[in-house]
């Protein structure tokens, strides 16, 4: 499972703060404490702060790359954020992330093949978020198609389905299985396929409980990467099992401690 | 999810001394207990207590039935403990289990459907467990046709593909996945389909959560029952948490204790 720390976001009240006033104590400390729980690269969003965004990424990258080497990932909806912070964001970032819109999806797979980075592409357009399997297959098939044209490889190609609050949009975690389960089938090699987790259990009750089932729903159905919190140990306990169970790993009694050593 | 209880089995310790003893305590405070925590059955298993079978069981009947009447599960591998009982057990029992291998198949459809009682049939034949799907499929869809001509409704029917131990056979809960997905295709509607789920992870490390882990798995694949243990609260809250995700239940914050109200 390649995950993918969530918690470098100005979402939360601390990092937010700390970005703005330019602290890197928290933010090396959430840094090293998530690539040593597990994560294999690190989500960066500016968020709500009130800071030049371009400036504030760079900022994050230079306080991050002291303490960890990692690839990043660079979360900013603007182009021009992207455009600018990917070819200063060291080796192999991750961009996250760009819509199904053709004119825009070239211009973000070009920046991708450029830097040499990956590339997390939602199936969404300008219509809004798909409310069925269909319409996000079909997204996943056009972004899969316009990423070998641009000649990116499907091993730096992320499609994110996009999963809602179960709360709010009960049929789409039945609805985002069956557009994994599709977009597998996509092509061989087939394109990673990641989920924002924690935005299915937003606003509700037992958010940890709910997202660490999804995750496992997920990984069954084929998901192989997640923005989540590896700080979450339950979480990433049963991300190692499920991939045990998948036979991803050998069993021994130790199986977890040593999926952590292995790193 | 139709949890069976699995906990009344003389394999525990102080089950088989309750049994070899006469002593209703034990057995009774199990019986309420595991109700209590939501299983919708009880598992009946003699185990190797040192008694006469049919005796045994009847004893086990007569004690649980003082303290609930959800339907029993009579868990025996011989077929004259079976016919004995099952026209005792009371309404709607649940005789397990039957193989796969037609002549024997066909006395316990016949004793399911005199006896108005349900019917967990295993795909397993002389040759032993399947180590694939494909064998699986063949041996549940053998399952299928005969009790649909036995005249055994397919919601009395529970299919069980076997699940073995991960640390002995690692590939086996890939390959039961796969023969789930393809048997919930088999008739419309559709046999339960069931396991037993801790054999998951016997002599294992960690074994709740391998259970658990496995059980949000497997119902991802479409199964519906499971013998297990309803005291692990853990397994049954994600059990419940999967059904919200499948949108078999509406969610509110309190969605854990509403699915346990509803009983």
């Amino acid at each position: 499972m390649f995950v993918i720390g969530e918690r470098l976001n100005g979402m939360f009240k601390n990092v937010r703060k700390a970005i703005e006033e330019s602290d890197k104590t928290v933010i090396q400390e959430l840094a090293r404490s998530q690539v040593e729980a597990g994560a294999y690269s690190l989500d960066l969003n500016v968020g709500p702060a009130k800071v030049d965004p371009v400036k504030a990424m760079l900022w994050l990258i230079d306080t991050v790359r002291e303490v960890t080497d990692v690839p990043l990932t660079i979360d900013s909806p603007k182009w021009d954020v992207q455009k600018e912070v990917i070819p200063q964001s060291g080796d192999q970032p991750i961009i996250n992330s760009s819509k199904a819109d053709p004119e825009e999806l070239d211009k973000y797979v070009g920046l991708a093949v450029e830097n040499n980075a990956s590339l997390v592409a939602l199936t969404l357009d300008q219509q809004g978020v798909p409310a069925d399997v269909e319409r996000r297959v079909e997204l996943g098939a056009q972004i899969g198609a316009m990423a070998m044209e641009g000649g990116l490889p499907m091993d730096r190609l992320f499609i994110d389905p996009i999963i809602l609050p179960v709360n709010v949009a009960p049929k789409e975690p039945e609805n985002v299985l069956g557009a994994l389960q599709q977009l597998k089938l996509l092509s061989d090699p087939p394109p990673h396929l990641i989920l924002g987790l924690s935005n299915v259990s937003q606003n509700c009750a037992q958010r940890p409980l709910i997202n660490r089932t999804y995750l496992v729903m997920a990984m069954t159905a084929g998901l192989d990467a997640a923005i989540a919190d590896p700080l979450d140990t339950d979480l990433m306990n049963a991300a190692i099992t499920t991939e045990l169970l998948q036979e991803k790993a050998i069993y021994c009694d130790s199986f977890l401690d040593a999926h952590r050593m292995r790193g």
